[in-house]
């Protein structure tokens, strides 16, 4: 009598979800520090202090009503232009506030955006490995989920592949850099070749094709690598943006959607968005939170925490023997499943407890996902773990 | 080669909007005290004090990680727990926390829902006069909305057209008491036909029909009036409720959604709300106010600025002549349309600086709405306006 698809979405929350349920339980059992959880990227380090300054300076020296009241449904006039004018400034862009469109976060970003594109049965692809609600958001649109399997050695996108599977039904492609589960990041010469694709394809087909770029881990990037900004290479860019990681703020739900001013018909595809986000229920994005991250632009949470885990969990694990591919953004550690099985590795990983998400999760097999946006003391705590697990998996594994 | 349907929604916002968006031209011209804007029901009452309290509190005195970080999908379970016991000693009722699901406002709490339990082409009553969002929620959900007219003189609900309204595609109804835009309260006796009438219709058509009670104006009646919680009275109850009114926090989204318990198959449903959740972009209800809401239960704005204006517009406006159902609650005026075309009436009023927002944005002509969450200075300073306006009327119409 309810629909039925939508209980079966709640019923089955994820396999991340499950494990972090597990995990819950076990850490109950035999103490919290027993248990090694790398199964949920939510943000492990402090807000920077900015965010409690200012979040009391704007209640102490703001009037309420106008503090806690409705903002337009795109989003607050003065957040939308000092996020528009930072972005320019910081990636040599050429956004218009216009096109701006402030969100309850990224999960909000990408519904609007696929509701605000998707006609019945238009096609959106999908870069596996993948983060699990785009497939439930684009179906939730009617879209159909084309995946495109990666490059075995790299988990880079295969461009070959890619453009074999754009057709006259392809509407979008949405692509993750910081790539979350990998952490691999997108360089620009990557960007520049998706987009020439997808230019080509338009041509061919005589219709555009919007190239959403996920970004909530835009500022977790470490070392010396340039994040190439979309729209500066592709003008049908929709770029959906979260500050729950740059900023620590997971729970508070704010975000934007911001596109190319280039867009073909930008005006139309803008309405679309704010129709859709009307019709979903988003009234507006949360309008402290708005004023708050207007403040708070170019500053982060102290992200070296994460590096630091990085280094420390990916060189340690190489020098036992896993395959990881190598991350530069993000907090996720991809590593080879051991057996190649990674549901069957998950599990076998528990009794070291090791909560490790196993890559099928993901839309594609043979890995497991680590998060280490932990504490620096379980990853270390974590260490003589790993060893063990792989020490002995080859020989018990034969022997069951 | 965008979605039309969305586009049509961002680019025609609604009536009340565009009202608004007049009045802040016409401000600009002649001068903001000269233009008496009733169009927007934006709570023009300061938060409590409590408010600015808890949230300093629980920012200097929480870990950041924990205050801003991801709660479970459907809520804190700590502020969960906090509403539900105090609805239950409030209201008598018998919820349970398992039924609660904290959402972004009250809009995410209407599209939840419906996207919960509506398959396609399931039908949805609304009872006009209704709010227009509700059209645009139900067909999103792909549901038929099914309008259902009032008793003339009372803008009661007419039960015997509801009763006959249901047929084997009704899969619910949302009622809004205290309603906007007429300002009536629902008393207990009516609340009790509704539920009879839905109870006999489940029996004849052996399916569940749910009641959809929309109430975020639950906290603001005027007078002795005792508010009947609906799932006291009926089984299949679905509560959307927001603090957006009561705290003056609409910018925050933050509200819930509570099942009764004694809903048939309610984990089935329970699940249902969940997955619509996801897969519509909804992650959590924003951390802080979440957290806020659960310590300021029981309080609310002081509403008696509200009575008091309701007060004078209400007496004043009767003793020139004009015809207006009596309001007990909300903050809303129904007034009857000089002429009875409220698309002119509403026109013929900008003369006078008066923005009134005609009955046909709500699904009934004849009436226009006046919102009174103003300042008290607008409310008097109207009068005058509003006393040539019903004497000029007939003289000046006549004339054209």
């Amino acid at each position: 009598m309810i629909n039925s698809k939508m209980k079966e979405l709640g019923l089955h929350s994820s396999a991340i979800r499950e494990l972090f349920e597990y995990g819950k339980i076990r850490k109950a059992l035999i103490g919290e520090k027993n248990v090694f959880d790398f199964s949920i990227g939510n943000p492990s380090v402090a807000t920077p202090e900015i965010v409690d300054e200012v979040l009391m300076d704007l209640i102490k020296n703001t009037d309420s009503v106008s503090l806690h009241g409705y903002t337009s449904a795109s989003g607050d006039a003065d957040v939308k232009k000092a996020i528009v004018n930072y972005l320019n400034n910081k990636y040599i862009a050429d956004l218009d506030e216009k096109y701006l469109y402030m969100t309850c976060g990224a999960a909000a970003s990408l519904t609007i955006s696929l509701n605000a594109i998707i006609s019945e049965n238009d096609e959106v692809i999908v870069l596996a490995p993948y983060f699990p609600e785009y497939k439930v958001f684009i179906e939730k649109a009617n879209g159909k989920v084309i995946i495109v399997n990666p490059q075995k050695e790299t988990m880079l996108p295969d461009l070959d592949c890619l453009y074999n599977s754009i057709n006259e039904n392809t509407k979008a492609i949405i692509i993750n850099s910081p790539n979350n589960p990998t952490g691999i990041v997108y360089d620009k010469n990557l960007i520049q070749k998706i987009a020439d694709i997808l230019n080509k394809k338009q041509i061919e087909y005589n219709h555009d094709i919007y190239l959403i770029s996920d970004e909530p881990y835009r500022e977790l990037i470490y070392g010396d690598i340039d994040y190439p900004f979309v729209s500066n290479y592709y003008d049908n860019s929709i770029i959906c943006y979260s500050f729950s990681k740059s900023l620590s703020l997971p729970g508070e739900r704010i975000g934007y959607i911001v596109l190319s001013k280039k867009m073909n018909d930008v005006e139309n595809v803008f309405y679309a968005i704010c129709g859709a986000g009307r019709s979903l229920g988003f009234v507006c994005a949360p309008s402290l939170f708005q004023k708050l991250v207007a403040r708070c632009l170019g500053h982060t949470s102290d992200l070296t925490i994460y590096e630091e885990n990085r280094n420390i969990l990916y060189n340690e694990l190489k020098s036992y023997g896993y395959e990881i591919i190598k991350p530069d953004g993000a907090f996720y550690l991809f590593v080879k499943a051991l057996g190649d099985d990674s549901i069957k590795f998950s599990e076998y990983a528990k009794k070291y407890e090791l909560l490790l998400v196993p890559s099928d999760s993901f839309g594609y097999s043979g890995f497991v996902r680590i998060s280490y946006c932990v504490s620096k003391e379980q990853i270390v705590n974590s260490l003589p773990q790993f060893k063990k697990l792989i020490e002995n998996f080859s020989r018990e594994v034969k022997h069951e």
